[in-house]
């Protein structure tokens, strides 16, 4: 890297002049550059964050009585992190937010190159429609809805309903692979609700069933199903230092990560654990579904309950202590790091 | 090929001395042997046949009073399909038979490289033990041990119990990759029961965790989620003219078949239902779990009743009349035709 | 979306005050961003764009009388998109530079996350050292340095040595996943010359050899191979309407892109060959190795020669006309998009 | 297993009435068959074996002299051997044979299930034509004749061509999967001669490329690339105690083996070099290209020289000593034991 400060004032003139000379032919000098382009370590704008579920849910019960869903095409208070001002980003490289839908309101469908998580946080009798097959979401599920499939919501219940969503925008922009279309309705047509579970959560797959898409055919992960499982792990034990309880939902067509880009797992922290170190370069949102307790990342420090969500940007170090039994929900890019080859963790920090 | 009939008696003898003379140094005319080595369509040795439960049960049980299972190593009965006499075939490429423990016996751990499938039949408080983990057997449960996994099996039930074994031995044969290791004990260290279960049987997988070997971590395909499925499947419906509404048993970790080398599937068809002709050239073996009915393959015809197992070689035409709902499981050799590129069928017959 | 046109002046002002109170909150209202961020296709900022490589030599031979190599580490003239400014970017994605090393420099070893091609296009004499194996750059070498290897460069010849530059910095960053380390040296162990292509290049593959990297093995893809392939595609016709003869660079390993995330081509336009319309999502540098000739891209209109670099942004329509035969190479991250599930292409438009 | 010397006289005839009354039913006792079926270690029928190119030869004008190719269809040789007579195999998986073509003389297309390979070994003029395509064949080229690809040959030299061949007819034959069909004529449409090198063979891939089968797009792999990898690797150093330099024939489109089922590997022994003891599972037919030498496979011992055929059968101990620089080509069914998860091999014995 050029240190300029050794350069005598003829020189430096010179570099200034040839500087604004090629600027004009929209040519830069790397070696003013290169420090910043290609970093020693990873240096994420995102920083350690995070939000109380009590009080998102208050002004999204705000949003709820300022404007209908049909003006908002989806009600969404956008999780914004505060190193990312005003580019609607969580991490580095993803967006979440939580939405919110009233008794009685539907989101209309439509599609679109990104691909969306949906983490089912509060309320009852709400729905997700993904290429016409319908979903009932229940507290903690996982329901996917891959890019590029049609899909909507529905709350039929008495209360307000709200879940937590994640996607993978600022991927799909970056690449600038934004494609969109949307529809003033509903779907009506489709598999029967439970369709895909049949076929593919069983352990079985349909005769002459080939993988055509990167994502999970499977629309909902339940909680119930996963929470088992963690109760069983925590039985049998024994459990990482790290991560205490730790799964990652699955493509039962592969074995790869359930959506394309996104990672996302569940992990059961016993109550009074505390997790050794760690660190990877996938930017992390937590959502906790039971428990509650404490978490340092880099250096900021949080108290978290139910509901709440907290971010560890890229590399940062994270330590988490669950006052009780805790369960909580996580989602990053790891899986588009991992197909690209750029994935990093350190464990014994 | 020579058509030697042309020959004159002078040319005919030349030959044959040239045939004398070659053989000596271990040569051979292709000419006289390539339509039997390259058919025109398969010609399997095996044939259409069945095996009738009421019969096959109280030979074994005849077993049973003959020798323990201390003496026999495994008390099978082996299924020689009389197109193989002598070769402990069921197919061209399997081995099958129906394996009995009394109450309270244990047959010994062991392992080999072929590969091993248990579909339960009769009996209660049977369990299949691999490298240490047991898993409960019960009716319709597809069990497998993957090749080269210690695994052993008792009886803490009541009554008999009965099963039927399916294994690659002739494939592993062919190859002559056969290993095989005994002990004189039962394994007594492993994973917890059900543990493989809670690992990947929830459509999550554990941190971390790798594709290791060609087989599925799962030991146990519980026959009530099969059951399940099928049953959700039939009601949304439509179902497939030749198959009924199936489902094959998958690896979690990949999407293959749950074994390295056979293929294994279930299917129901609906009370009533006739199947549209349909072959492929992987011969298959068929086990009736519920219902009863009529199966023609070839030039042959079955009646069969639960527990029956019948087969159907290479390319034999197969129909299939359900006489009430019924439930078939299947093995075949599948798998391994479809990693070699040999794998056909054909619906439209 | 919010069509705030028809609210009241107090519904207005009731919004404001709910945005600025959910602003503390680090919560932001998605109808506000939706439209911006969910594109109806895409939006790229890099435009279409071309360097004349003329006027760019005479800049870097500049360049080369006012610092060092030493001082600049890397002395490379970013090609920066006017769509992008200050940036550092040739598209939304990739980063693109011309180096130069005058007669008997050395560019010190260093390596980094990001992955870099290397198209070699004027000077004898230059070679690139990957892993401390060194590689003869020629003219039209495509050279490969994979993410996280040692690699230096150096210009052993009697002139200045220039090539273009090609990497995955932007995508790199975007996840927040950048390494890197320097050396005050030069690589000084490793393979012979050549070792990698006697290894990889002549269809075979080392016995035991596994794929350990999303990168191929091999260093260095000869011009003049590829060069005769191309021919040889031309007199054997047809030829594609949108690409003439092109053929990607391939790892030998997998069949895959010769780069993780980066695709690279070459092709052949005939003499007054003109291409169908054709657009992809994958914003593409192209870089004129033979001939001259015209391209189109979007409300665009070059005319190219040898050496000259011009920019076909995502989703932009390209029409190219080739003046005399054309040789053409190009990169894009069409690889990383395949990956993630995002690429698309339009050929009949 | 049972012991039935222990049994009293009674048992003993209990026991032959039970097996009698079951040999009715097609049952048979798994305790009578067990040792025999799955063996502590590989028991290969196929032993040791060599064939000395000058005896065969003869043996073959010989041939050439008693019929013509259209009464043979294939002019072939079978070398069959000795542990398994009458079955045409020289391995307990493979076919192999020498194939004559006399001057002017043509082998009418046809295909089949099986996958073959050719190793060219004396005569000009011959080529092999795949689905149109001819390929000239020279000394040490590897050609392979995908299955169910229509193939044909020609020898257009003034002189007899010989070569010998390689298939995986037993393979197809075990899973009873054969299918074939003849022509009275030969294939004269096609890709121009070279055209898949000019695809396949630098190190690209023709644009929008997809692997759609498991065999490699290469006709021909040519001996003088090879040979100079070979060499180069052997001035690069260090070799393989076991392997001398080998590398592996790969499909560029994936870096599998370039036949499905069949692995072929050629090899560079220096001049006096003497191998270290190996084994593997994959029974292995040897053809020496350049050299001769001397070889140990368990008990046998054998002298070879330039187109020697030997054969170490499965898990057979071999050891080689070149006496002069040697190059030798090798065919195994490796690929599909590795598919199947039944490869294993030992160098430390």
């Amino acid at each position: 890297m050029s240190s300029s400060s050794r350069l005598s004032t003829e020189e430096c003139s010179a570099r200034k002049a040839f500087h604004e000379e090629i600027a004009r032919q929209n040519l830069v000098p790397l070696w003013e550059r290169l420090a910043a382009l290609v970093t020693r370590s990873p240096e994420p704008a995102a920083r350690p964050i995070h939000w109380r579920y009590s009080t998102v849910r208050a002004s999204l019960l705000n949003a709820g009585r300022l404007l209908t869903v049909e003006e908002a095409e989806r009600r969404v208070l956008i999780l914004e992190n505060p190193g990312l001002p005003g580019q609607s980003q969580i991490t580095d490289s993803l967006f979440s937010g939580f939405q919110l839908l009233m008794p009685g309101e539907r989101a209309h469908a439509h599609r679109h190159t990104a691909s969306a998580l949906r983490v089912f946080l509060e309320g009852s009798g709400a729905y997700t429609a993904v290429n016409g097959e319908r979903t009932k979401m229940e507290r903690g599920d996982f329901v996917i809805t891959p890019g590029w499939t049609w899909h909507d919501h529905g709350n039929d219940g008495p209360d307000p309903v709200i879940w937590l969503d994640g996607l993978d925008v600022p991927i799909v922009n970056l690449f600038k692979t934004s494609f969109s279309e949307g529809s003033a309705a509903q779907q009506t047509e489709g598999p029967p609700q439970g369709d895909c579970e049949a076929r593919y959560a069983a352990g079985l797959l349909p005769e002459g069933c080939k993988a055509e898409s990167l994502s999970s055919p499977l629309l909902n992960y339940r909680y119930g199903r996963a929470r088992e499982s963690l109760a069983a792990l925590l039985r049998n034990g024994p459990i990482d230092p790290c991560h205490g309880v730790k799964l990652r939902y699955a493509n039962p067509l592969t074995g790869g990560s359930a959506m394309s880009t996104i990672s996302a797992a569940i992990q059961l922290l016993p109550s009074g654990f505390r997790t050794a170190p760690y660190r990877s370069t996938d930017g992390t949102v937590f959502v906790v579904i039971e428990g509650h307790g404490h978490s340092d990342i880099g250096d900021a420090s949080f108290d978290w309950a139910e509901n709440d969500v907290f971010v560890a940007p890229s590399w940062g170090l994270g330590r988490h202590h669950a006052q009780n039994e805790a369960v909580v929900f996580s989602f990053s890019d790891r899986a588009a790091q991992e197909k690209l080859g750029l994935w990093r963790e350190q464990r014994d920090t």
